[in-house]
């Protein structure tokens, strides 16, 4: 499991003081590019290769707020591996590490330049295998 | 059915020039609160209330991009309502009426004030039994 | 000068139950990309003629809260055109027609494939010398 | 001068695949509020002292693109402060230390329960003119 820390922001936070519900969705993505950079395929191999990951489908449960100016963490857990999609479980924690939400995230692999559907690229493919083998 | 139809964005989109995921989640909110207001229940008397609706769980399936400068469509279908909980069924649909995404949303209520759990205040429960009966 | 009007949303909102400051930036881009629209140089024409717009200086001064929920409008007003240069004056109103934020916005003209400065498109600049001559 | 360092994120770039000019006036809020934190201002002492921070005047001038999924810093700089209004020259530099955007920032004080104009709090003010005289 990978988790990313950071702060979380004044403009993400709603009339009620605490981070929109739309902010988890963004979260998810920054840990998961986050988690991309840290195994070694960052933005240059995504543009290398010409590949970008389109969300298939999401699913979030809410569980407790989390309020602007602390810090979070969001983590990254593969579940599932096609070749074709990738299914993430994901949440995200507050600074006393309280669940505040969590969910799952299916991504697929589009050519960046026709936007056509592709299989995941071999380099990632392999460290997604490794991921889930550990 | 409750449609609200709306100019996508330049901001909104990302550098595959479609609309971010996270938008959607957005839109599905935009939606919920002009049918509130559609339905005789805007902002006015939520404050009046005192009445927040957190977003408990959502989904979300992504079926085709959306691409920002066009005319695009949420809708909002309620499916379930206990008085504690309110589930809806979402849409966005392109300009051509394509289904972009459909996901669910769940949602509680709130006392804006205490931050604490109520039941939906009855004037909205009302609105929300007739729409059910339709 | 034009004038579009939208409603102001819920995530645009910040703890103090107002219109976060960047969104205003936000709306003076809305109100121009709707300028564009009405003035019949939409987002095809600028695909086809491969123009993008940014944004090299702005500046804006804030005088009056804008809650969420309600209507706004953006206006726009051309002030000054050089062909590889346009200065704009943006207001935003609330919906009893206060003044809430002014600024201007300074845009040049980009090849969006190369990324390169170009000059603006015959056919828009025309568009803006009409709009200066009205 | 405070330097905040953070990664740029996938959804802050439009379609032009570069950070959206919207994005750098929050770099500078982001910037701000960490400055606060380090300083010894952070956001429980604004809470404790009821203070927020409304923007009255913001200018930008953008001199270079910037890219998501690389690193970034934005700085601050106290420039003028009388009590009632603070005035800051911020940056926003990418990985290269190359200048981005730059401008000002004139803020003012609220108090957060009844959004009414007040003085800077005098810890506050104190630390604003340590800054000012180092």
């Amino acid at each position: 499991m990978y988790s990313y820390q950071f702060a979380t922001r004044y403009y993400e936070a709603d009339p009620m003081g605490v981070v929109h519900h739309s902010e988890y969705v963004r979260y998810f993505e920054l840990a998961r590019n986050r988690w991309l950079e840290h195994v070694g395929y960052g933005f240059d191999k995504c543009n290398r290769d010409s590949v970008v990951f389109p969300v298939v489908r999401l699913e979030c449960r809410y569980r407790r707020s989390l309020r602007f100016g602390g810090i979070a963490t969001a983590t990254v857990q593969i579940k599932e591996f096609s070749g074709a999609k990738l299914t993430v479980y994901q949440t995200v924690l507050d600074g006393q590490g309280n669940l505040c939400a969590e969910g799952s995230v299916v991504i697929g692999f589009l050519d960046a330049r026709t936007g056509r559907v592709r299989r995941c690229p071999d380099e990632l493919a392999q460290l997604i295998e490794n991921e889930l083998n550990n």
